[in-house]
C-alpha cells in the first residue's frame, strides 16, 4: 500500500481530471470544462507551490483558515494518531475523548457563559445548525412566530439553502431559490461607502435607527435572531463604526432577540484573540459560530458555542418534553477534533495570538501606506485581515466594472510575482496565515505595491485612466 | 509537542467534559447534562473498545460508515502525508491533486454518464447541494416553478434546514421549522407494513399509482426532483418491491423530473457494489449523493455525482450567462480526498466488494433465522445491512411503544454481551463494517439471538408478554 496516494498521476493528468470531472464552488457555466484553475501541490509555512513549481505567498490563508501555516507535523501526527486510535464514533449514541476535550477547551476560550458546544463539519453547517437551534428554542418557548432572521447586505454566512438565504452578497444570489420570507436584510455597515456628506458618527446613528425601525416594523415578537459577522469578511472587510455591535446587542436584549456572532472568519486568532466578539468589539453574544481556523483548515470542522443561560430556558425543568434532534454523522468527529486540539496547542505553545497582536499594527500600517497610490480608494482592516479597494473614479457612488477589472489585473500581477490575493469585486483582500513574519509582510506589501503600480502604468499606456 | 493530543485527560474527566459542554445530535432536553453516553476510546477491525475496557462488535459500522474497519494504517498514513504535503487550498480559485483524482475515480465508479462530481463535507451538505443544483438547473432552464421535491415518509436525507424538510421520519420533525411548501411526501415502500390483505404485487401498483397521481395533482411542471434512498436506511431498512425504482424512474423521465438517488448509506460497498442504484436496483439516476463510506468515516467528506447530459443542458452554449455559485470552504478538501483515495484503494486491493457479495447471503440467512423467535415480527435486508423488527402484537397495524421498549431492551443486552446495535424505534438495525468475517457474523448473531431470548424470558417473567 503506497502512502503517497495520488502520486501515480502526473500534474497534467490531474489538471485534465479536474477539468473533466470536478465541479467547483464557482463555475462560469458557459466555460465549464474549459477553465484551468491553478493546481497547488505543496505548502510550507505561509507559502504554497503550484504545479509549475512557482512558490506563492498565501495571502488569503487558503480561505481565511490556514492560521498556523502549512506542513505542520504536529497536526499531521495528531490526526494520524487519532485515525489509528479511534477513527469514528456515532455522536448519537456515544462520545469520543477529543470531542469532549475540545468542547471544554472551546468553552474556556469563548466569552461569558457560552459554555456548551455543538459540532458540525464547517461554517455553513455551523450557521445552519445555529439557526435551527433558534427555531427549536422559540418553538419550545411557545413563540412559533418569533423566527425572522435579521441579516446585513454584503454579509456572508454559508452555502446551504438556509444560510445562503441569509447571505447578502449579490454575486451569490442569482439562479438559486432563497428562503427570503424568514430573512430581513439591513444595510451593510460600510463606512467607506456611507452616504456622501454623512459623518461616521451620523452613519452609526443611521444604522442603529434602521435596526430599531426594522424591529418595530416587523415586530419584536416575530424576530428570532440577529446574525452578524463581527466584521463583514467576504463582503469586503467592512468594520462597523465603533459601538455598533454593543448598541445592537442592547436592542436585541431588550426584545429577547438572540444575537448570533458569526466568527467563522474572525475566530481562532485572526484579530489577535481566540474570538473577536468580546475582545475586539466588546460584546458577549448568545451564540458564536466557528469553523476554518479551529483546525487551521487541516480537516473539516465547524460548530457553535451557546450561552448556558439561553440553553437553560429550553432544558432541564424548562424542556417541556422536547428532544433536540439535529446533527451530522460527522458531528464531533474524533479526527477533526484531534486536529483542533493540536492546533489550539500550537497556537498557545508558540504564542501566536500575541504574535498577531504584535505584528498587526505593522501589517495595517503597511497596507495603509498603499493609500497614497492613485488607484487605491480605501485601505482598511484590523488584526491580520485587510483590504485595498481599487477606485478609478472617486466620484462614483459604488464600485464600477472597470474597478473590478483593475482589481483582477492587480491580482494577476501579484500571482505572477509570487503572491496569492483573494479577489472580491474591486477589492484585493489579504488575510495571511497568522504565523507571518515581518519580513514576509514586507515581501507581501512589496509585491502588492509593485502590482498596483504596474497596473497603473498599463492603464495609462492604454489611455484608459490617468 | 505531544502527538498524543487529549491523552492528558483521563476518562472520568472526559466523560465530565462531555456532560458539561457537549451538545449531541440527539438530546432529551429535560436530561441535558445528566446523561452519560458510552465513551469509546479505541477501534480495531470491526471492534471498538469503551472507556471501561469492554470490547464491542460495531454492529452499525459507526453510523453506516466504517466500511474497511478501524485502525487502518493505510488511511492514517495517507491523511498524514497529505496534511504535510498540502493541507488546504481554496476550491474557488485553485485545485488540488487528490480532489481531481478522486473526482475522476468516482466518475469511473458511478453508473451511466454521472461523470461530474461536486464535493461537500458530508451527507447533509451533499443532499442540500444536490437540491440547490435542482433549483439552479430549473431557474436557468426558465422553469422557476419546477421546484417541488417528491420524498417518502420514513426517508432520511440530512439535517440542514432543507434536507431535514425532505426527511420523513416523524422523530426528527417536532420543534423544527421545515420548508414544507416545496416538499411533498409519498408513502414509504414498506412491504412488511403494507395494508392488510394486499399482495406485494398490488402494493407495488399502489405505490406507482400514488406517484403518478401525485405528479398529476401537483403538475409535472411544478416538480423538480424525486429524492430517494435505494433502500430506506434510518427509516428501518425498507427495501422497495422489485421494479419500484425502475418504474418511478420511467415516470420521472417522462415528465423531465430529476431522479436523485441518495446513496449516502448504500454507496461504497454496503450492498457489495460501489453504488447500489444500477447494480442492485437497475436504475441510472440523474444524480447520486454520497458520503460516509467514501472515506470509511475516517475524515468528513460527501458530495454528489451528476449526469453529463443534465449538466449539458445548463452549461456551455446552454449556460445563458449563468454562474453556479455554491460551495464550501472544505469542498474537495485535499486531506479528505486523500483519505477517500486510500479507502478506495484498500477496498480494491483487498477485494472487499467481492467479499461483501460472498458473505452477504450467509449474513442474511443468519439474520432470517431469527424470525423463528416469537418476539421477531420481521427480518429483512440486503448486502451487509439488515434489521430485526420486534413485534409483541402481530395484530397491531404499526409499532407500539411496547415494541420500542422491547427493542431497547434487546439493544441493551447486546451492549452488555459485546455488540453495538443501532436502535431505531422497534428495530434492531445491523450494518457491520464490510470486512466482517464469517466467524464475526456468527458472534454477532449469537449475541443478538441470546439478547432476544433473554428479553423474551424477562418479559414472560414480568408477566407482560407470552
Amino acid at each position: 500500500m503506497p502512502n503517497d496516494v495520488g502520486s501515480q498521476w502526473n500534474a497534467a493528468e490531474l489538471v485534465e481530471a479536474a477539468r473533466e470531472h470536478l465541479i467547483s464552488p464557482a463555475e462560469e457555466m458557459a466555460k465549464l470544462g474549459t477553465v484551468t484553475r491553478p493546481m497547488l501541490t505543496t505548502g510550507d509555512g505561509v507559502y504554497v507551490t503550484n504545479a509549475q513549481g512557482r512558490r506563492l505567498l498565501d495571502g488569503p490563508a487558503g480561505m481565511w483558515c490556514t492560521q498556523i501555516g502549512y506542513n505542520r507535523r504536529e497536526i499531521a501526527d495528531a490526526i494520524s494518531a487519532q485515525a489509528l486510535r479511534l477513527s469514528y464514533n456515532s455522536p448519537w449514541y456515544s462520545v469520543n475523548g477529543p470531542s469532549a476535550e475540545l468542547a471544554a477547551r472551546i468553552a474556556s476560550l469563548t466569552p461569558g457563559d457560552l459554555d456548551h458546544v455543538f459540532f458540525t463539519t464547517g461554517g455553513s453547517s455551523a450557521v445552519d445548525s445555529a439557526l435551527r437551534f433558534v427555531q427549536f428554542y422559540n418553538n419550545v418557548l411557545g413563540r412559533p412566530d418569533k423566527k425572522t432572521i435579521l441579516c446585513r447586505i454584503d454579509g456572508y454566512h454559508g452555502s446551504t439553502h438556509l444560510t445562503a438565504a441569509c447571505s447578502g452578497r449579490a454575486g451569490n444570489r442569482p439562479n438559486f431559490d432563497l428562503a427570503l420570507d424568514t430573512v430581513s436584510f439591513l444595510s451593510a455597515p460600510n463606512v467607506y461607502r456611507r452616504p456622501k456628506g454623512m459623518t461616521e458618527a451620523d452613519f452609526l446613528e443611521f444604522l442603529i435607527g434602521e435596526f430599531e425601525d426594522r424591529v418595530a416594523a416587523i415586530g419584536p415578537d416575530r424576530i428570532g435572531a440577529f446574525l452578524a459577522e463581527p466584521l463583514l469578511a467576504s463582503g469586503g472587510i467592512l468594520i462597523p463604526p465603533e459601538g455598533y455591535h454593543r448598541r445592537i446587542l442592547d436592542i436585541c436584549r431588550r426584545h429577547d432577540i438572540l444575537y448570533i456572532s458569526d466568527e467563522v472568519v474572525t475566530g481562532f486568532g485572526r484579530c489577535g484573540h481566540w474570538f473577536a466578539s468580546e475582545a475586539v468589539f466588546g460584546i458577549t453574544p448568545d451564540i458564536i459560530t466557528f469553523a476554518k481556523g479551529v483546525t487551521s483548515g487541516y480537516v473539516p470542522l465547524g460548530g457553535f458555542a451557546l450561552s448556558d443561560a439561553v440553553l437553560a430556558r429550553v432544558s432541564g425543568e424548562n424542556a417541556k418534553g422536547s428532544f433536540y434532534t439535529n446533527g451530522y454523522t460527522y458531528s464531533g468527529h474524533p479526527v477533526s477534533c484531534a486536529a483542533a486540539l493540536a492546533n489550539i496547542e500550537v497556537i498557545e505553545r508558540d504564542g501566536i495570538l500575541a504574535h498577531v497582536r504584535d505584528i498587526a499594527p505593522y501589517f495595517q500600517e503597511q497596507i495603509r501606506s498603499l493609500k497614497q497610490l492613485p488607484l487605491v480608494g480605501d485601505t482598511r482592516g484590523t488584526g491580520l485581515v485587510a483590504c485595498v479597494e481599487c477606485v478609478t473614479d472617486p466620484a462614483a457612488p459604488e464600485a464600477t466594472d472597470f474597478d473590478k477589472e483593475v482589481s483582477r489585473r492587480i491580482d494577476h500581477h501579484c500571482y505572477e510575482l509570487g503572491l496569492i490575493v483573494r479577489p472580491i469585486g474591486n477589492m484585493c483582500v489579504l488575510s495571511p496565515p497568522l504565523v507571518i513574519t515581518k519580513a514576509e509582510i514586507d515581501s507581501l506589501i512589496a509585491i502588492l505595491r509593485r502590482s498596483i503600480v504596474l497596473t497603473q502604468d498599463e492603464l495609462r499606456a492604454e489611455g484608459r485612466w490617468s
